[in-house]
């Protein structure tokens, strides 16, 4: 092994290690059994599932891997910025400029090619505007949506979360699969509002 | 949304949702800092980042949406077998029958033409003679290493591992990569001979 490969590899693992600390980032998400929280790297191996066996659903054909890449790497800035909560308004406001900083660091660490790779996949993710980020951003909001449901309501209840929310944090989830929101619609969200676990007001 | 359509997103889902068990299922490796032991999803999610960034070491070129789809669904079966330590002979003995029959039921509950892909893939993985299945094995057994060394050896230390049981776990791992294992041997594995966490007798 030569010099140049060696240390393309160390800062490869450099990051895979680093990486590794999204395994700390917890969400406000329970799992489906009501008891534990999850975090960012169970939630991410989640949507990377979900969007392989899902994207016979999404309303242009996308490339797969590339969905699949950004959803590994979707949450990678939480490392340095934290979760923000959907429904933190407050934490909303300085949530970029957080989340810039933790990526210039982070993705910072991987050889040039590797870095640039990820990060512009992460601007394309929060961008929004792509088929692959559509859809990617269409897991990153059904998942939680079947967790909740799943979970008997209980996070939508301790927050007191109301269905606008959901409806707003969700407003772009069609624009990736028509299909399957209406889906996570009928069968995840409209019951909880049936119970009461989702406030309409 | 007609009646075929609705019943495959059911069946999609309730193997979604099923796969969500994963996140119990607890393994031997601490994360990098020592504190806590990861799980099965943690472990598949690290694992597909590690399989995009560093499939360019593989001895052969690999499919790589079918090298991380492979490792992401690769544990799912322990769900129902639970998961068998690595240096664990007794619990070895059974692991085929228990993991067989797990397969059955989990895959199982997929529409019947992505069921019999992914347990097409978790064979592929298990037979481990594809290039693909030998790169994803490759990773399945480089990432708990470099997780061990970040944690001081830890987990080699706490259940006494000898060198050469590491070295007969670790004899096709070079046949996935060459430059990945002798990586992983250097920096991962004989420091911590060294330094006396992995026995050498």
């Amino acid at each position: 092994m030569d010099n140049t490969q060696e240390e393309r590899l160390k800062r490869q693992f450099d990051f895979i290690l680093e990486s590794d600390k999204e395994k700390y980032i917890g969400r406000q998400t329970y799992l489906s059994d009501g008891v534990r929280k999850e975090n960012d790297a169970e939630h991410a191996w989640h949507m990377a599932l979900m969007a392989i066996l899902l994207s016979e659903y999404s309303n242009e054909p996308v490339d797969v891997l590339k969905v699949v890449t950004m959803v590994l790497i979707h949450d990678i800035v939480e490392i340095d910025a934290g979760d923000t909560y959907a429904y933190d308004e407050e934490g909303k406001k300085t949530q970029r400029e957080r989340e810039v900083k933790a990526a210039d660091r982070i993705f910072g660490l991987l050889p040039k090619d590797q870095g640039e790779k990820f990060r512009s996949l992460w601007e394309e993710f929060e961008a929004s505007e792509t088929c692959e980020a559509r859809f990617a951003r269409a897991m990153d909001n059904i998942q939680p949506a079947m967790l909740n449901a799943a979970a008997g309501g209980k996070a939508w209840r301790d927050r007191g979360v109301r269905l606008s929310q959901i409806l707003e944090r969700n407003k772009n989830t069609a624009s990736g699969s028509e299909t399957l929101w209406e889906y996570a619609r009928e069968q995840f969200i409209e019951p909880h509002v049936g119970e009461g676990n989702i406030k309409n007001e």
